[in-house]
């Protein structure tokens, strides 16, 4: 197949943010782009050949939407898997892979999968209903505090509790979920890894999501990570594991756990470019966003070393605003060294959305994370 | 002005790939884009949020096409600059100016500005038809070889030519035109500058463009150019000089010869992105694209330094093949270290028609250079 002839057709479930960088990176290798997304104010819109709209968890939605392009992928994970797993065995190329969807999608079926691989991971146990929980700790089956988590649909921090006491049950929600045992850990990290279909596989540099001491909110992603070589080299290692395991064709994120002994657990795993991977863009010798296509084009993969330092700082809306938003002092930040924001077009702020994010980069990193604290106590995401 | 706000509407004149890889930074900043092209294909179609159908050169398609934003900028000079000139008289920001458009749009105008402001370019002599060249020669006023230009309208190497008789003369077009002394040079080079209308001006660094030793076709463009610091800096100086005797807003490339007794001399400008600093995608802080948006939309200027060495290979179609455009080895050029393709999109290819550009990046510039002459010597555009 061809892919730099206009003619090629890529299918794109899911039409936001991250699905409309990757789609700046299409039009290097001249490609057609479709997206399917349930809203008319879709991101990708404005970025792609075809629009389509429609419910990414209806079935029908899906299967017709894969009917007209020769690949598909996704920028989001929450998509009807059966319609994928049908269109696979039509012969479409779904990468990565209904199989591999469907294990993350679930929580607990994807922390049975590393138990399965020998891939480490903190302690746990499913349940069917979040009743079945209260009986267990009743029994002496299970001892406060535990980190909670729901089996499905959770996303930035939601679907995520942790439970000290029985009262913290009470708000969450009754259906399949995890208890997970708590973790004392040092450092929470991240490898992005790119496998393609002739298995050749390249990791990312690791970096660390640097947290507020007080606010326990992921403030800066920093790469490399500021930690030990070895360390580093294990989590690398871990990531390349689980991507074989899965035979995983695209990107795949993999989250970790730096514990204070210096062991690694991993926490969970996203089958597409994600935010830790932002920096990329001006940070190193090839997007996220461009390894993904390559992968799953079954291109060669790009270098994946570092040009310079890079640090990703979030946009999200300041708390007390909701509204048409403002973005106070974004002048003041590209005034500084190496600063690029990225705007994402959401007309409305409200408290913690997610509106952009910043790239600081540098050749020197603590200079960048500096810089990345100034970016931080300046800029501010407002309302009119 | 609130820039990133999704209100803020910037017009582009003209659809072509200069406008397109502009567009993708316009989408960081969130600013709506209107763009007018004659073409239904204009590759900018597909990336803009309004595209407007309209001959580039007709005064009212131009002028009204103006009244629908608030800002306009050009990604080609062949545009009606009476038009540009009426919408400034009504309050319109139009970046670069129409009186700078105007000097450089005729290239007799544009090297009597050079005189003018003592900057230093080949001698000439302006000549109303061409008709007159003869006519001069043949009083004594002119000597063979002379490097004869066309006033208007030339473009990619069209509209120049090297005359060393009669002869020569014999299929130029009848019109406005130059006659430059021909200047043994041992290098072209360029330097690109970013100005904002508050007067903050920066320069990238200078570029080389090597030519084939038969071919006399510029093969690559290396960054940083391979000359001494001092010739480099006075390359820098000079394009700073005619940037502020334009009071230019946005990039001005400024192509320069480096003469055997290491004088430069200003060949000829361009205000706007340009094929000289495609490789800033990759190997700059700030892409050349972003920089322009920067400039006109009076933002801070980003860092114009480079991350890592560039070099730019032209992607055109090999002789003897026209029709359905084939990108034969790839795949086999994106194995390279620090290679990526950028396919503009044409369907069809014909003998040294521009289809694309390839960048290759590394930290030592001279390790890229090998790797571009393996990519050059790889990649073919051929037909079906």
């Amino acid at each position: 197949m061809n892919y730099f002839s206009s003619n090629f057709k890529l299918g794109i479930l899911g039409g936001g943010q991250l699905g409309k960088m990757m789609l700046y990176d299409t039009r290097k290798f001249d490609i057609q782009t479709y997206v399917l997304d349930a809203s008319d104010e879709a991101p990708c819109k404005i970025a792609c050949n075809t629009f389509v709209k429609g419910d990414l968890l209806d079935y029908d939605t899906v299967y017709n939407f894969g009917k007209q392009v020769d690949l598909l992928t996704f920028e989001i994970e929450n998509v009807n898997v059966d319609a994928l797993e049908a269109l696979e065995k039509e012969g479409l190329s779904v990468y990565p892979s209904s199989k591999t969807l469907r294990i993350i999608q679930n929580k607990a079926t994807q922390k049975l999968f590393y138990k399965d691989h020998d891939i480490p991971t903190a302690d746990f146990t499913r349940f069917a209903y979040l009743s079945e929980i209260e009986d267990t700790i009743r029994n002496g089956g299970l001892q406060f505090p535990f980190v909670w988590k729901a089996a499905q649909f959770g996303y930035d921090g939601n679907g995520v509790k942790v439970v000290r006491t029985f009262d913290d049950l009470k708000e969450l929600p009754k259906g399949e979920c995890i208890a997970e045992t708590m973790i004392p850990f040092k450092n929470e990290l991240a490898v992005i890894v790119a496998r393609n279909q002739k298995g050749e596989v390249k990791t990312y540099p690791v970096v660390e999501m640097e947290f507020h001491p007080e606010a326990n909110q992921v403030e800066y992603v920093i790469c490399p990570a500021r930690i030990d070589t070895d360390v580093a080299a294990k989590a690398q290692e871990i990531a390349l594991k689980i991507s074989n395991a899965f035979n995983h064709v695209g990107l795949l994120a993999v989250e970790m756990f730096q514990t204070e002994s210096d062991e690694i657990l991993v926490n969970e795993v996203a089958p597409r470019p994600h935010n830790s991977g932002h920096h990329t863009i001006e940070s190193s010798y090839t997007s996220q966003f461009e390894q993904h296509l390559r992968a799953i084009l079954n291109l060669p993969l790009g270098k994946t070393d570092s040009k310079v330092g890079g640090i990703m700082v979030n946009l999200v809306g300041a708390e007390g605003y909701s509204g048409d938003v403002i973005y106070k002092n974004i002048e003041a930040i590209m005034q500084m060294d190496g600063v690029t924001p990225h705007i994402y077009g959401k007309k409305q702020t409200r408290p913690f959305r997610k509106m952009g994010h910043v790239t600081i980069v540098n050749e020197d990193i603590n200079t960048a994370r500096q810089i990345a604290e100034q970016v931080k106590n300046t800029v501010k995401v407002i309302s009119k």
